[in-house]
């Protein structure tokens, strides 16, 4: 009997010594770094509430409950009384029995409704039919995304349990290493932004964090194929963790796959949909500008396939030596500050990913409490000792103000934005000002993949701001689904007739006005002097975003339609930038970050920010903290341990 | 054609274009390094005394001329013609004809004489019978090892021919690499002694530098099993370097062939030779302490077959571009600091392994002098504050003090010493203070490895003192044949004659008193009040010589004929220390050794040493000469390019 088997073994026993005599468990399972119960009396389980609570916090591990197949209510019956036990103001809107599994997906509009208070619903409805519940919410605006994934993933089940059964004897297999020590590798990422990469491993474990691209430098993608990476075959890598979604983090996680890892990822709900719908798109630009793609799409499902997603707050082993919990990252929709505690505690490290610090009108600032921490790797994307943001409140009156000023002379508002993050942010800010009054109500139209992002946060709406899911969940007021917003989904046709209409805002990708329907924009709207284009965030050097931030008016505008010859546009309207509406923490935010962390770290690794930025915090934060601080370079090693 | 025999066709055309056209070239191959250039025109070859010379430097390349086999005077010819050529004085011992290369291995007690001005004879030999000659030395000691290690050679001939043309084609392969970076990631000896191995890796290349055990700390062997070194596959390390034969540098080389290593070994000659002493010796006393030694005598032999020697300031290709130095270190016979240069002008690193940087009796100091070198890895075992060193002079002078003082009272002199180096040092002190009438004539006897040891280092006098060569070379007066030096061989009963006769000196081995003969010299002569103990090297915490240094006079002696029970002897000779005798630089010479460097490194990486000894230096070398320092730890990567 394996090693694991004989844990299994004990791990059952345990379970049958606390679970009263009348309940038997026919199975325990690995289920990634779950334990499955398997069992004749799934009702009798289900009675009491806190049985499943006690075997967790005995075993110390994620316990889930599940009904042997041949004594379920056959899903005919098991669906009327399933919906009988649920209000109907839940709004359930699909019902899915699992045999193999005795799950059953329910999709609500209002999942807490399904739950219940501490999960008495649920309780009730295994109960009554046997099946165990599990809840998802019906996405508020419909997601491509969403319902792509969760019909791929229902359609790969079988080969997703098997993963997932695999990855769990992995995490729980004997440590082999008679030796501890702590390393961090750095792959990319460090002394510039873009193709984050790190490797975080012991003796025992090696776990890649982000994999992403640097975008508009085609070909430096992260270290990969160094021995500490993936030299000595992917399948010496445990794990991947992904701190969030944007590509610079995320763009390469497919490739992985392609190089023959085979092993989970683990990241947020918000995050696995958000990745997919970016590298999709990553592989559609790269296709349309004539570049081959580092990977075919059929990749990217494999990386959703492997996804473990996990919550806010969850400690989840998934290593025999590494326990993993995600925090609120502040930066976006479902980014995570990604906690590690390794060993018996021995060592703590947490990797920032991109944060914010402070509170947006999105989400909550950055989570910075942490039981240990020893080491901290922060982004400094705005360490700089100038870096300081205008702060938000100021953003907010000069945006209203510009947008004012330009529909009073009849004119429209373009304002390019990232699809994720920034858009959502500044529709909030549109939503409120139209609420008060401070701006007239008027269309605010969105294009490109904006819509279909936005469609993604309101499905996950637990992953935003206090007060905004407060709105969303209790007054059933979600801004997002404010009647202004308008999904320009008719092409062409579309944007002509709104050009020929009357004063609005228009938000379009891409952000930094390198391509997308923003150049269809600036051909409609880009010579009417009445109109304003505005910019709300960075534009990096060497974009047209940046260009025409500077003063060009001689726009180059490829129309493929007219043999792709380049054509030229004389902007005739107005450009402002209204900034601080960054995602990133400033200067003064990293440091606060720092300074009221809980519980100090030891030691500080500066990383994503330019040369001079990584350098200027690093010493900032030697100086002022007193700590022990570095700029790595790509490619080094680091022993902490 | 692969791109390596293209490269080949090419060098022969260079080759072609260069020699006169009544030279025939037949075939040019890649051995090891070197290009062999197969010619049916070997004596006209040999004819233009500067033709290879100009090929080399043409070509950049290390040049051999071989005959066709089927142009070569038959060997009994080739005999008496060669014996014709070659002064009487000379004293040719042996002629070992090779067809199969057309090689002649001449054995000669004076190769100096063999090789003639400039290699006129060598020059005259080939065009006299075709055959390239090659010289050895004859050792003037017999020593088993050096005839052991060439018999071993000559049997495996044809494996090694093999290997050599795998190296070079190996080391002339296309550079696959688009990218440039240059790492150094630990393995071992940092912030400690012992377990000494390094990476240095490029984008292309990775190699091995040393690769030792940790005495006294069973089980802590180097990081092998990290991707960085063996992880990805012993496959993966193009070459291993060795900068001398103590066995905290060598004792794992072996282990590498376990392992898969199937690659070359490069060091000076004689740290080829002692290395296989010292390993074999290595796993006697495993054997002897009852551990399971961590690989068999074959794997020695294996290491022995894939030794490549170099000698000092060759400049060699080891990689597509990694060419390799070795120079003179000075601390023991054939350690050397090994100089990288990287790249076509990118980047240079040397690594000191253990260095001394005075002349003592037995060496020259170290050399410290490079076209390029930016960073240096430095040995840091004196590099404490304190860690000061009596100077030569004064410790020869206490040394023949406390022999007359013990000898005239009618005394012996027992002096533990390690076999490789100290001792050769002392023989010579002795030696000279007898000459000198400083101390009487009296026998000294070596006892343990110390006599072959001796007898390695009479056949590499190059290796040794620029003067002592002189007297060994031209003044025929061979210091360690001296009248006065005994080994002995006669076991036991020896020892017992030696302890029953008059005055005499006793060199035995372990250095440290942790066995070996020295145990059986405390029997003899440790209960004698009129002899003396008398330490001149460096005796590590826990080992008994340090506890007598301490004044204990209780000695547990293991005598294995009374059945394994603990003996105790009352020690009461005499116990004194004179220091100075070290072969590492102290933190004087450790900073003259820096201070002097041309040019004077950007960045010094301080190894090799305890935790208080390389922050010492590390942190000294940064405020005295404003470099950039380092004290690593082990298993970490630094990157420099
Ligand atoms: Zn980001
Ligand atoms: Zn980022
Ligand atoms: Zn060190
Ligand atoms: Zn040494
Ligand atoms: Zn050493």
């Amino acid at each position: 009997m394996s090693a694991v088997d004989k844990q299994l073994e004990q791990i059952r026993d345990e379970i049958e010594q606390e679970v009263p005599p009348d309940i038997h468990v026919s199975d325990v399972k690995y289920e990634g770094p779950e334990v499955v119960v398997y069992t004749q009396h799934p009702k009798e389980f289900a009675q009491d509430g806190d049985l499943v609570r006690r075997l967790a916090s005995k075993l110390r591990k994620r316990i889930t409950v599940r009904p042997d197949p041949n004594v379920l209510t056959p899903p005919e019956e098991a669906e009327a009384a399933i919906q009988n036990v649920i209000p109907d103001d839940a709004g359930v809107t699909d019902l899915d029995f699992h045999a193999d599994t005795g799950e059953v997906v329910i999709e609500a509009e209002k999942p807490g409704m399904v739950i219940g208070r501490h999960g008495s619903t649920l309780r009730e409805i295994t109960q009554e039919v046997g099946w165990t519940p599990e809840v998802v919410r019906t996405p508020p605006i419909e997601s491509a995304t969403v319902s792509n994934v969760r019909n791929f993933l229902k359609q790969e089940r079988e080969e997703r349990r098997d993963i997932l059964e695999r990855v769990g004897r992995q995490i729980h297999r004997e440590e082999m290493a008679d030796e501890q020590w702590v390393r961090i590798s750095t792959l990319g990422c460090c002394r510039e932004v873009g193709r984050a990469a790190f490797i975080l491993s012991t003796a025992e474990t090696r776990i890649l964090i982000d994999c992403g691209d640097k975008p508009g430098a085609e070909g430096e993608v992260p270290y990969l194929q160094v021995p500490e990476a993936l030299g000595a075959g992917a399948t010496n890598i445990d794990a991947v963790v992904l701190t969030h979604a944007h590509l610079d983090h995320s763009a390469l996680i497919p490739l992985l796959f392609k190089y023959g890892y085979d092993g989970p990822i683990y990241c947020t709900e918000p995050t696995r949909d958000l990745m997919g719908l970016l590298q999709l798109d990553y592989l559609d630009v790269a296709t349309k500008e004539g570049r081959t793609p580092p990977y075919q799409s059929e990749m990217v499902r494999e990386a959703i396939k492997h996804t473990i997603p996990l919550e806010y707050g969850d400690v989840t082993d998934i290593a025999p030596d590494v326990k993993l919990t995600l925090h609120n990252a502040g930066h976006i929709l479902g980014s995570a500050v990604s906690h590690f505690h390794i060993g018996d505690g021995l060592y703590n490290v947490a990797f920032s990913g991109d944060i914010h610090y402070d509170d947006t009108r999105l989400f909550n600032g950055a989570v910075n409490d942490f039981p240990r921490v020893e080491t901290l790797v922060l982004e400094s994307t705005y360490g700089g000792r100038n870096d300081y943001q205008t702060d938000q409140e100021d953003s907010e009156r000069k945006l209203i103000d510009v947008i004012n000023r330009t529909t009073d002379e009849g004119g429209k508002v373009l304002i390019p934005a990232f699809a994720v993050g920034r858009s959502q942010e500044i529709m909030l800010v549109l939503e409120k000002a139209m609420r008060n009054g401070e701006i007239e109500e008027m269309p605010v139209h969105l294009d490109g993949m904006i819509w279909e992002a936005t469609a993604i946060h309101t499905t996950y709406p637990e992953y935003l701001r206090d007060d905004l899911q407060n709105r969303i969940f209790h007054d059933d007021e979600n801004p997002f689904l404010a009647e202004e917003f308008n999904h320009i989904d008719g092409g062409e046709d579309e944007r002509q007739e709104v050009a020929d209409g009357g004063p609005c805002i228009i938000l379009s990708t891409s952000g930094m006005v390198t391509g997308g329907p923003i150049m269809s924009w600036l051909r409609h709207v880009g010579t009417d002097p009445e109109s304003r284009l505005v910019f709300v965030g960075y534009q990096a050097q060497g974009t047209l975003g940046r260009r025409i931030q500077n003063g060009w008016d001689e726009i180059p505008i490829n129309d493929r339609g007219n043999h792709g010859r380049a054509e030229t546009l004389q902007l005739e309207m107005d450009v402002e930038t209204v900034d601080g509406f960054s995602g990133h923490a400033d200067r003064q935010g990293l440091e606060n970050f720092v300074r009221t962390m809980n519980p100090r770290p030891e030691k500080v690794l500066c990383v994503h920010g330019d040369e001079r930025s990584v350098q200027d915090l690093s010493s900032a934060l030697y100086h002022e903290y007193n700590m022990r601080t570095f700029a790595p370079k790509n490619l080094e090693t680091f022993r902490f341990k």
